[in-house]
């Protein structure tokens, strides 16, 4: 990474302000460039002390960089790749942070050209700890997985500069197909928000919703968490991996109607059958 | 509470072993005699010194008793309701710490005859905080809401009683009837772990289940935590309370339908507008 020493950060918020603090931290970095609409959010960013310059637009940004982090919501990266395509130095390391990565793969092979080679699409799963909140962290990519995925035009050497930062700052990379990452995130991530915030809108239809919400305990806590994520994030996410997204909806939804179905017979070796199994798959877990 | 040293701990597991962990550290109980099918349970107590005696069964456990608490799973306490009623002390304060209070409530009338005033159906909102983790600890009802149930034959005393003592050990008693328990819980507690599960068990049809499973990050890892709770308890809650539930388990699937559609017709606004308004009520929640 001795060449890689100017960050260009397209979208200043929780993922990418973390990014630029582990790797400044880390010392892979020393100059940081933001952009982001609006553009409030990266003068914030500028007068935390997070990033060096402001640029007005995202061509400006990339101009001097080594590395280019889009870290913008999913449906912003297709434009932005569009507005730096011309001005990127042939040298940088492009990546993404993006929740689905079929979608911005093929947007970047559309828009980059001859700089396509060394994007490398790349998901770190990682966010908020808590409902709300979204000031950046450095630790934010400790010990978490970060899915890279590459296809047959990556160039080998922007995948290994892209894994070696990672690593860098702490989190574990993982090689996957984009295909085999949408379907993967459909299911431990895009599903459980879509379900959580379904369940939250359930409540709010509710005419005692005050009440019920007062209830809430441990259980609820934690269940609920991820339906305090970003409107404006995952208005996006969703419809993007929904060919995933809805097929493992409606297995749920088979589930649900199974359970519902034993409980209402009474069938009580069956409904234990089946909560047994996925206690057990639960405990396991990690 | 000067009279009430004896405690008979109907069930052995988590809920009942740590109320009788912190009624002991409060200096609120000095005897406590345990009773649970199977038996392993109280002699596991007993070895641990949580317990001073074994009885072999409930109404032998509850002959001396200066408190009853009943915390067994919900379905073993009409049972253990009509054991105890001939041996119980008449000064003896009864409660249970069951997680749907109708159906107790109704059994206690039935069961228990000039006692019935003694007893207050009691649900403490805390539970496991890890999937799988079931060891007592003294501070598992502390700054947690214990629900309290009483209805018109409810002695005042035996009632301030039970408040004492779960104040006494941290909690906050909320008086509450049983029906609007039973929907409370319905909405915060049963329906989510419905729906943990019934998750589980679809992401356990897939083909490539394990491949899944391996990307769950922290929101796979807190929204599903309450799917690692134990079937034989879960079992039992989900029938006992079917009439509230079902009905929030459409509303549900209602909110599922209507994100599902605006997915699908790219109405990002209308999206937008829904994710929105869950997220700032779960950010808003306590």
């Amino acid at each position: 990474m001795a060449d890689s020493k100017t960050l260009a950060l397209l979208g200043c918020g929780l993922m990418g302000g973390s990014f630029a603090l582990a790797a400044r931290q880390a010392g892979l970095i020393d100059q940081v460039t933001g952009y982001s609409v609006p553009q409030q959010h990266a003068e914030h960013f500028y007068e935390q002390g997070l990033i060096h310059k402001v640029a007005t637009n995202a061509a400006d940004a990339v101009r001097d960089a080594d590395v280019v982090l889009l870290a913008a919501p999913v449906a912003a990266i297709p434009g932005l790749l569009s507005d730096i395509a011309t001005a990127l130095p042939a040298h940088a390391l492009i990546m993404d942070v993006g929740s689905t990565k079929r979608s911005i793969q093929s947007a970047a092979q559309q828009a980059l050209g001859d700089h396509y080679p060394r994007f490398v699409p790349t998901h770190p799963i990682a966010g908020k700890e808590k409902a709300g909140s979204s000031e950046p962290f450095a630790t934010l990519y400790q010990n978490r997985t970060v899915v890279l995925c590459p296809d047959e035009l990556t160039d080998a050497q922007a995948l290994q500069q892209a894994q070696q930062l990672w690593q860098a700052i702490g989190a574990h990379p993982r090689l996957m197909g984009a295909a085999a990452h949408d379907r993967g995130l459909a299911a431990v991530s895009h599903l459980p928000h879509l379900i959580a915030f379904a369940y939250m809108d359930a409540l709010l239809n509710q005419p005692d919703c005050d009440e019920l919400l007062a209830l809430g305990g441990p259980g609820f806590r934690d269940f609920s968490r991820i339906a305090g994520c970003e409107a404006s994030i995952w208005r996006d996410i969703l419809p993007d991996n929904r060919d995933q997204l809805i097929p493992l909806l409606n297995a749920v939804r088979q589930s649900l109607d199974q359970l519902e179905k034993v409980i209402n017979q009474d069938d009580t070796n069956h409904l234990e059958a089946i909560l047994s199994r996925a206690s057990q798959a639960r405990i396991q877990w990690k």
